[in-house]
């Protein structure tokens, strides 16, 4: 081991407590992109992500304006023939209701044993951290051993609208090897994981109205259609009895998933009994014909995110409501396209849905699954690390979740990502009492810092 | 016509402006039953109501207790021979929910042209002073010539759920020769209707849960059952494909309708077309094998009230949400027991609802339906005095709303009602922008007079 490495090691493991400063005080900010209410702390939080990089020594670090919200990018290019990083993040969060839920407040991260609790601790500010503070150790010793770059967007959470834009007006900027994108997390505590394959995203809403205004369920009810009803009906008949989605059209292009990659999938430490003790649902569910880890990262989804119509609140309030509506999103796998899965769902629509109610659908955006190619140099680099750190090499998966950062990665720039991260499958992200647990937090930490110099 | 008769027409005719500022004061109170919040409002009501029995001459006039929200009891006796009509009415409103979709203030009662808009004007604080101005109009030029009793309770939006135990408690205080019950509306502007029949009501929250928080869709979407979409399929599911309601039992108890009924309704001026302007819905729907009015009226139901899941605010949020809840009302038809339709749900659930996902179901009140005798005095009396206000008798139809309080009536009190009130059809009952045409409601004011000296 060099005395650079060894003296960097050292260092993160005397800051611990700095670091795990640091990572409060970013969490302190409530930067939720899912509306514009929470404008200035997205902002507030870009400025404190630019002034932390230029700490760190950054030749260039600054909040870059795009037609959302900005992206902060950093660079340090002084090892000049070495391979030049680009470290992906987003500093941007998930929505904190139902706020009630939370056993302490979203934004004041609370430590509680091994674990901190705060929203983004894990999806990704923890991970965003970790890569500052493998960097700080690195150059508070010595020099970088590689050229970084630095790319943190603020909008990942409303799947990343304005980057595929600011990337095309800036692919000089970001020319680089590959990217390092710690967005992804980890199998379990013990199971360092390397994710080659990522599922895209479409996103919808879906209304269904029929009277002009909430009618009186006495004097109308058995003559029009209710609309919360018909909007029933039309989700319910969106899957068959096999649990196959209904849409036609919809498996048109998707990929199958080879013999070889089924093999693989069944070696991840994800059964039946896992998933159950994770969500606390009674029994798994899913598409007929696959395990439940082929249908969470290798089959495509289609899952209703939120629903209203009419009266919710305590009582009863008897009538039929004008409308009702739900939100929807489809889960890719390759070659899926966002934009086919639109059609697919308004031919459902034109089809299925009858004269009595009228309907709107509307898109709200989209990104492409992704796969990887696992034998670049880099990737060995992140394996070599993590097995060193953990005693065991890395679990290579499919990802459920969606990065549309990668898709575009390769489409504008033709880079290649490595996708990892250091979050546990019970972190409860997008959830009430997200979590980082911290030990493996630390791990992280000494990941990278190693993953540099094997690079 | 009596000189009395007289007397009180011309009075009414010279206090209309005060009329309207009574009922404009009544309306200002926002007594909405369905939650806690408004209790001040219910209780400032009750006593408004019962301060002007007592400036109207009664002999009694109190706010009386019950378990929930209480009724305002009155009573004139000074006519010993003559009939004792029961008055009945209630002081409680709906919510005001779409607040945004109100053109008013909803407690601030706006008359443009011939409308009084506001939440009660129709239902029912506009038929509660119909009677009062009435029975006003006549005391303030003679003496009564029939006794009275006024019950106006404040629960009825609700289901009326304390009213049974005080109808109980006091059998002799009621006792009276029949009760008028202004509750139920009018057919059309030139259409003054008698109600004999009443549907019933059940009224339940079904609540899906599985997994015990909100997940992340990209890493379980496919291996879980959505709850929102475990709830949607329920709900689909409890209607066939020819709108019959599928629950084990429901329509065992239902009193068919006869020919001569079905030959009756079918003289009733509410076609398809009717109410397609009416609601604005693109087509009606029902039952296979009925009407429209006939669905409406005669024939039970099962509606969704309200539906709730997961994330509704602006954007996306990529969740597959924790549960997901409906609130649902059943319109009954003699004979079915609300109790038994609790227990054709449950079966239901028991039968269809998977072992993926968990489910509570809870009642939250109901009463039964009701058909009355149109063949006894007072209804010939009320009958005669619409046709002479209106030049044209009455049409006698089944409404398809519900007023527990008529079944109450019938098996604590052995007691018919006689229903009968002047809201049209286009009032916005229990939806925003709720309004009463004045024209209209000036000429229930006369039929009440004229029906007291047709006693």
């Amino acid at each position: 081991m060099s005395d650079h490495l060894q003296a960097a090691l050292k260092y993160a493991h005397q800051h611990d407590a700095e670091f795990l400063g640091s990572l409060q005080e970013m969490l302190s900010f409530g930067s939720i992109s899912t509306s514009d209410e929470h404008k200035n702390e997205i902002y507030k939080t870009a400025e404190w992500v630019a002034m932390r990089l230029k700490a760190l020594g950054m030749e260039r670090a600054e909040v870059m304006p795009t037609t959302g919200y900005p992206v902060v990018y950093g660079e340090w290019l002084g090892a000049p023939g070495k391979p030049t990083v680009l470290i992906y993040g987003h500093y941007d969060v998930q929505p904190v209701d139902p706020l009630d839920l939370w056993h302490t407040e979203p934004f004041t991260a609370t430590l509680k044993g091994d674990n901190l609790y705060a929203r983004g601790a894990s999806d990704m500010k923890g991970q965003v951290m970790a890569c500052l503070n493998a960097v700080e150790a690195i150059v508070r010793t010595g020099q970088l051993p590689v050229n970084v770059k630095f790319m943190i967007e603020g909008e990942e959470e409303i799947g990343s609208p304005s980057l595929d834009a600011w990337i095309d007006a800036n692919k000089d900027l970001l020319k680089a090897d590959f990217c390092l994108n710690p967005d992804a997390g980890m199998l379990g505590k013990n199971h360092p994981t390397i994710t080659y394959g990522l599922r895209g995203l479409a996103s919808f809403e879906l209304t269904v109205s029929g009277p002009n205004h909430d009618l009186h369920s006495g004097i109308y009810g058995g003559a029009v259609h209710n609309p919360a009803k018909a909007l029933a009906e039309l989700l319910a008949g969106m899957h068959d009895e096999n649990n196959h989605i209904t849409l036609p059209g919809f498996y048109d292009s998707v990929r199958p998933l080879s013999d070889e990659e089924r093999t693989h999938l069944a070696a991840l430490p994800v059964g039946d009994d896992f998933i159950k003790q994770q969500t606390g649902v009674p029994e798994v569910w899913g598409e007929a014909g696959y395990t439940s880890v082929e249908r969470a990262t290798g089959r495509p989804t289609l899952e209703i995110n939120g629903m209203t119509s009419g009266f919710t609140g305590t009582g009863q309030k008897t009538i039929i409501p004008a409308w009702a509506m739900a939100k929807i999103t489809c889960r890719l796998v390759p070659d899926q396209a966002p934009e086919a899965i639109y059609e697919n769902i308004k031919h459902y629509l034109e089809a299925k849905a009858p004269n009595t109610i009228r309907w709107e659908l509307k898109m709200y955006g989209g990104g492409r699954a992704s796969i990887s190619d696992i034998n670049k140099p880099w990737v060995t680099a992140l394996a070599n690390a993590m097995e060193t750190v953990w005693g065991t090499p890395p679990l290579f998966k499919r990802e459920g979740g969606s990065v549309p950062v990668v898709g575009m990665m390769q489409s504008a720039l033709g880079m290649e990502s490595v996708l990892t991260g250091f979050g546990l499958p019970d972190d409860n992200l997008h959830a009430p009492n997200e979590k980082l647990d911290m030990p493996t937090w630390r791990k992280g930490t000494e990941t990278l810092i190693r993953f540099f110099f094997n690079l």
